[in-house]
């Protein structure tokens, strides 16, 4: 039996925990894709070619951290959710970057997948995504006591993705930068906090209680992960505001960044470089406190929350 | 308690069990769509013009005919299976018409969502219809009994959804008419028939599962209910390309119809015309015969099939 994460928590570094992890998302994601020829040849390069592209799968991770917290072991059972929420994740990068929407043309420093394959294909490349995140989550594990608990996982993430989540905060972002019908949305520092409560918060939110759900936490702890995941979420955003800013000012030392070319709405821009710093601590504090109170502190859950802070990438 | 479908078959003409089933889905899709404030604005609108833009309905009629044929008055569970795939539905006709795809600007006689809202807000809205659909399949009906039944048609619909169903038969559709990287792919019959099964005839044949599966049939009434749908799908595909040839010379009298200008390939560019009446005539008695040997032929699923086969529009 392999270690759980919470047995070597004590002596791994974090690192060493977020390398091995991703190794076993990225094998349980190439078994779980769809492959030819079910699929056509051309459907499954193109979501390879976006799946395989590199991502930190801060999410999976994030679900795995959070099943193994409830019960150590358990996160086995989670695997299928964290790799069907990686799927979504995918997908909404796939299809933020199409020219109707953000129009980036690179992503970890390859062409973005329309860039490659065309609008079309990429638009059904995500839109395949979707779909096989969710027939993976109908399938596995293929357990039929875990019934209630697949089908509670299936309508957090479904909700998180949909309009009242993930795909609605795209929408009012693209209002916000105008390239919607009417007229151009101001939004001001709660507005701001709502759109990404939905575009980021949502699904990572969702990461952390399918984690919790799988592994049977009760409800007490399904809250705490949820708590502590939306200021995980928030701290997410801000600290990548702040990037942005910090990246190409020092780096290129010339241009603004690119949030700020666009017009996007971002922290430091409402509150200034300081007082986003201390907002994404205070809302790392909470993350601590939410799994303090609902004894989640055992595994990997706080390091992750440190490291979303102090992160330069 | 309302008469099943059933019970009036035999003194109700199709026509009206038709509409009464039309209404009673716009009725359902109408309390199961998120709504603002939960829901922005925007995509609430932008979701409810293409779900409410007039559809025949004929995917969710289908999977409620199924249902009360496997089991009378038993449709009501099948009413969210029913609702689910008619979202499904929506989303792909949304991304289908969008200009990197086939580029339509008028369905049904109204303007397509990407001509109103942009082609952003457009992908969004399918995104979210294809997210709520899964969504409402996770939560009704609210009933721990049928957990299994729910899995097991979250299941079907995902995959008969995804890239080894309808979005890959959409990816085979642009291959075919050179939209796609690569050089332009001529399809054979054979080829013709499997991007069909896949594009339309997946979901069509979930539909009628889905709804055999929720009214508690056994595995034999399951397989008969694929096999009737697999042809009834086929079937609509020939007379889709039998109307466009037709309509457009009845109607027109000089240009040819949308598929040849768009060198698609077709069925009566294949075979002819009148083979081509042959070949749908031949998927319908197959379809009435997959009933008959289930015992399925009582309900309102032979009378559909029908209707498949002689629809003028």
């Amino acid at each position: 039996m392999t270690p759980s994460a919470a047995d070597v928590a004590r002596t791994e570094p974090l690192a060493a925990f977020l390398a091995r992890t991703r190794a076993r998302v990225d094998e349980a994601l190439e078994r779980y894709l769809p492959r030819p020829p079910a699929c056509p040849p051309l459907m499954s390069e193109a979501m390879r070619y976006s799946v395989f592209a590199g991502g930190k799968r801060f999410r999976p991770i994030l679900t795995l951290a959070a099943a193994d917290a409830v019960a150590r072991g358990a996160d086995a059972a989670a695997l299928p959710a964290a790799c069907a929420i990686e799927l979504i994740h995918t997908y909404s990068l796939i299809h933020d970057d199409l020219p109707a929407m953000d129009n980036d043309t690179l992503r970890r420093g390859r062409p973005t997948l329309h860039v490659v394959y065309g609008d079309g294909i990429a638009i059904l490349a995500g839109d395949g995504l979707q779909a096989e995140a969710f027939a993976l989550l109908a399938r596995e594990p293929d357990d039929a006591a875990l019934a209630g608990r697949r089908l509670r996982v299936l309508q957090l993430v479904a909700e998180a993705a949909g309009s009242i989540g993930m795909v609605g905060g795209q929408a009012i972002d693209l209002q916000a930068a105008g390239q919607a019908p009417g007229n151009r949305v101001e939004l001001d520092a709660g507005g701001l906090r709502g759109m990404h409560a939905r575009k980021t918060g949502a699904l990572i939110r969702a990461s952390a209680m399918s984690g919790a759900v799988m592994a049977g936490a009760g409800e007490d702890a399904v809250r705490a992960a949820d708590r502590y995941a939306a200021d995980l979420g928030l701290a997410f955003q801000i600290v990548d505001d702040i990037l942005d800013v910090e990246g190409e000012a020092g780096q290129l030392g010339k241009t603004a960044g690119k949030d700020a070319a666009a017009a996007k709405p971002t922290y430091p821009a409402l509150f200034g470089l300081d007082r986003s710093r201390t907002l994404a601590a205070e809302c790392i504090a909470r993350a601590h406190a939410a799994l303090e109170e609902a004894r989640l502190a055992d595994g990997w859950l706080g390091a992750i929350a440190d490291w979303i802070l102090h992160r330069k990438s």
